[in-house]
Parts: structure tokens; sequence; C-alpha cells
């Protein structure tokens, strides 16, 4: 797959369609698989997790899925190509940074990425637009089906598929739903709701997975383990609580509209005023009133943008995206320039 | 004279062109006269005022000059007329907030204001764009010869003309340049240029004369003093010394475009973009970012809007203009709502 070629398209999760999606930005569910007749990623030697990368690979091609496969060998990739691919929410931090035969397989849609040594030997993730349990999980049970046909995976009949992290033992899925809560921030409400979810064992993360901050208000919420629990109960457990933090942020948004309405539009439309009007721009900062602009925008409060633009300039305004864009290697203050002339063009675009 | 009729339009001062317009918005002179058979306004009585301003009257009406005059009656004017006459720099804070007979005669382009029962009985006004010393006073030669045909003024051979102040004493000229000198104040090198000032007697006042903060780094620098010197000497000295000021400023900005030019683009930029979506604003910030715009027009950083448009907003966004357009009294928080909706409107106009 042509790295390159990513960089012209969208993502079909940044759409910003799908149910909810005022909210909730995305759905994501991950399994974690490991093939029985090769050892851990952990304790793997070199050349035998070069086979496990071939093995996938071989598996890839003749899947038995709708959608087609491209396989990307990422030990090859050099350090803007893996980042990028970090951003664009395909591979992980740790497949990144890892050594040896990794890669990853993508979907043409980027719905499906199936990460090759990792901490598994596979990782499935089917990302999709709004909260789509069921799509995401309809999908990625075909996958796993699909690929099962091809490979045995290791399996305990008591404990279930068996993974590298003892937390992924079971059905090794995880589930998670990528939240827009700046109401929830703004009225600092944001610390009850996650220690409630903490309390039933939900974990709250950033935009990029464990131990990462959370930027423009955004919030993964996801399944904290899965031994003793099918699927279905884990999927059950993420849905149950979503319509609860939907309905915080919603009433946290009327709240702010009805008490400070006037404060709140100035706020957000000097966001969009700054975004589309300047001329060197930080990363933090432009997350920051991204937030305040895709806030604005599910109130109604904007009309010139759209939250498809929105969505993809979280992710088109970052530092590999941008370096991607210009084919050429910038630093900090010639990425910030490059994000606001980024920035200027698409609003303006948008506004016409 | 209808008021409303001046909120529909601009005033010539406003035009923006005029020699050195970029750094110089206007140039305004005014003399101090007294006529010879009342006594000076400090001790007379009010019915003799109310001659003053009749006899004032009566004399306007003939006036040879090719201007056509309209007075305005002030002590029937309610407080929003007479602050919007201040904020238009037809008359002074002094006569609006005086008491008894006193009034303003306006030519039609506003170039031309003769306050009566002001500190002297008149005090007359050209106000024009740009560095015009000359113009000016050709013009006001004309219309002092043309009053001074109809009535004596008080004058003594060896003092000259007599005023209520003994620093009008003589010709009872003042000589002042309004000049936009943003580049000085940001670089903090404008405290030197006022103290040079000084010690030749020269005067640096804000944007509403005697007492008034600089705002939207606005200053009038004008002459002290008039005795002992011909109104020649006092123009000469005024013309002397513009053109250093001048050139400070220029340099000022042509070391921060060479120095910090992202910075400063971005800044402006910012600026322009906060005053086109903000939807409330203090008049203290948008005379802030005005200057901010209005320097970056200068300096061919913002293209969407012309001098003149923000000469005029500096004017239009004052608390009376503001309440005259929407035709009702608006309490502070309503004139921040109305002010940004002026100004989204006018910048939106501006740059289609």
């Amino acid at each position: 797959m042509d790295l390159d070629r990513l960089t012209q398209k969208s993502s079909e999760w940044l759409r910003g369609t799908g149910p909810e999606s005022d909210v909730v930005v995305s759905t994501r569910i991950r399994l974690a698989r490991n093939f029985a007749e090769f050892p851990f990623t952990t304790r793997i030697e070199e050349a035998a997790k070069a086979e496990v990368a071939a093995r996938a690979c071989e598996c890839f091609e003749d899947l038995a899925i709708p959608a087609k496969l491209s396989y990307i060998n990422v030990s090859t990739l050099d350090e803007l190509d893996r980042q990028f691919l970090v951003e664009r929410q395909l591979i992980s931090r740790e497949l990144s940074e890892g050594a040896g035969a990794r890669g990853v397989a993508i979907s043409n849609d980027e719905d499906i990425a199936i990460m090759v040594n990792e901490e598994d030997h596979l990782r499935v993730q089917v990302l999709r637009s709004g909260l789509t349990l069921d799509d995401c999980w309809k999908s990625m049970d075909e996958i796993d089906d699909a690929i099962e046909e091809q490979v045995a995976f290791a399996f305990h009949d008591q404990y279930g598929y068996l993974t590298a992290c003892p937390t992924n033992v079971g059905t090794g899925i995880r589930v998670s739903v990528m939240m827009h809560l700046p109401a929830l921030v703004q009225t600092r409400e944001i610390q009850k709701v996650f220690h409630a979810l903490q309390k039933i064992n939900l974990a709250v993360r950033g935009l990029y997975g464990e131990g990462s901050q959370a930027m423009g208000d955004f919030y993964q919420i996801s399944n904290q383990y899965t031994l003793g629990l099918s699927e279905t109960q884990v999927i059950n457990r993420v849905r149950e609580v979503v319509p609860m933090i939907l309905k915080y942020e919603r009433r946290a948004r009327e709240q702010m509209i009805e008490e400070k309405r006037q404060e709140l539009h100035d706020h957000i439309s000097r966001a969009y005023g700054v975004l589309s009007s300047a001329q060197t721009i930080s990363s933090e900062e432009t997350m920051h009133l991204l937030s305040s602009v895709r806030l604005g925008v599910n109130l109604g409060l904007i009309e010139d943008v759209s939250i498809p633009i929105l969505n993809e300039l979280f992710i088109q305004t970052q530092p590999a995206h941008l370096q991607k864009l210009k084919q050429k290697a910038l630093n900090s203050a010639e990425r910030n320039i490059a994000r606001a002339s980024l920035l200027r063009r698409r609003i303006a675009e948008a506004a016409e």
C-alpha cells in the first residue's frame, strides 16, 4: 500500500456520521490473537518473528472477507511514516517503536487494521464512525472466523484465547468508544464521570490509547479486562454506559447554552476566527480550538464548516500528516506555519 | 442639522487619504476667538451667553465661505447625541458637559466645526484627512476672515487675540496632527519620542484631546502655547517635527517586519480573525485589535479591508455611535454585542 495515497484521503471513521455522532466520534473493537505454533512476541526469536509476519501475510491474501487488505511492512518504514500511521489510528505507538519483523494490514477504507507482531502476533482492529458496536462486532467476528479458517490460534479450554498480557486473556477483546466531551470538560464534571466508570472497571484514555493525554476533549471509554466475560458481555457493558455519558454531555451542553449562550457563542466564534486567520499555530492550540468549533457546529452556533472536515483537521494537523502533506521534514516552527496554512485553506474552502 | 443623517455617513477626515496617511490620520487646526462686546464665557451671565449664541448663528448664516454650515443647538441635545458629537470629534467633552446656551456649526463634510460658548465664544476647527497643514490653514484663514468681517474679536495690540485661558492668547491657534503609532508603542520607543516632543513644547494627547487616554495607538501631537509666535511659526513647528516621528514609526515598522515578520503577521491576522468573528467585544479590545489590523493593512499583510473602513470602525464602534445606529439606549453588555455584530458585518462586506 502506498502511504502517500493515504495522505490524500480520509479514513471512514472520520466521516462524522453514524448514531450519536455529535458526541461519539468512533467505535473501535480489537481482538488479540496469537498463532498456536509460535512463541509469544515477548519471547520469540527474530527468525521466528519473521515467520509469523510471513504466515500472517499469506493468510491476509486469501482472507474470506469482502474487504481487500493491503500489508505494510512497518519494519522498513522511516519514523515519519510510522508516526503517520499512529496519527491515523492504524497502528499503536508500541508497534511503531518496536523492533524486528512487524507490519499492519489495512483495508481500503481504513476501517480494518490488523497489526502483526505487536504485543500479540495479531491485533485485529475494526474502527468505524459513530456509535456502531454491533456493526463493528459483526465485521470483527467475520474477520476472526476467516483468519481462524487458515491458522490455529493459541487457545485454552478453560481460559479461552491466550495473550501476552493477562488482562487480555479470554476473549482478547477490547471495545472502545471515542467520545468528544467538551461540555463535561468545561463544566468540570468530567472527573465525576471518570470515577464512576473506573468503579465499574471501564478505562478512560486519551486520543491515542493507553498513557496518552486527552487532547481536544476526546476520550476513549473501554473495557479494562476480558477474562470471564463473553465478547457480548464486554460489548454490552460498554453499550450500557455510553448512553449515560451521552446524556451527561448533552445535558452539560444544554446547560451551557441556557446559562451563558452569548459567552459560549463568543468563545466558539473566536476559536473559529483564530483558526481561520492564524499564521502560525501549535498542535495543542489547534486541538483546543477545533474542539470548541466542533462543539459549536453540534450546537448550531457555527455553520460554515462541517463535522467531517473538523474530524479530518484533528488528524491532518498533526506533525507527521503535515510533513507527508508538504512532502518534506519540517521542524516545530515550520510545522506551526504549515498547520496554520492548512487550517486557513480548509476552513476558507469549507465556508465557500 | 439632523444628527441621524450623520450616523449614515462618514466624516471627510476618516477618508484615510492625504499625504502620509499610513501614519498621519488627520490634521486639525483650531482657533480660539471671543466677541469683543461680550464677557468671556467663564464670567458671562446666562442671558448674555444666549446672545453670544444668537449672534454667532446669525454670523454663520451669511458666512462668506464656500461651505454651508448647519448649526446644532447642543444645549437641547440629550446626552447620547452630545456624546455622539464628541465621538465624531465635532465637539469637545467640555462643550458636551457644559451648561447654558451653546452649540456647534458643522459643514456638510464635517471638515469645519465651530463651537459656540465653549471655553471661548468661538472655537473654530478645521479637520482633514492626512498631513494637510497648509490646506487646513488656508481654509481656517478664510473662515477667520469671513467671521471677522461680521463681528469684532477681542484683540489686544500687544498680546494679540485674547482668550479665556492664557495659553491660547496671541493667535489662539492650536495645530494638532493625529498619528497612528502602533510600531513605536510595540517597540516601546514611544516614550522617548514623547520626551523629545515635550522638550520642544509640543504636547502629546490621546484620541479625544486633553486628558484622554491614547486608545488604539492614536496620538495627537500639538503645540502647547501660542503667545509670541505667529500662526505660521506654530504650524511650522509642528510641520518640522512630524516627519521625524513619521521616520521613527516607519523605521520601527520595518524593523518589526525584518526581525519578526512571522510573529507580527500572525498577531495581526489573529486580530483580524477575532474582529471578524467575535460575538461580544469591548470598546478597548476593539480599539486594540483595529489598531493591529490598521498596521497590517499599511504593511501589506492584510488585504481584505481598507484604511477608510478601519478609520470609520474606530469611530462607529464607540458607545454613542452604536446606540444611534441601533436607535435605542444600550447598556454595556448590549453594546458589546452590537459592536461585535457591526464589526462582523462591515468586515465581511469589505472582504467580499
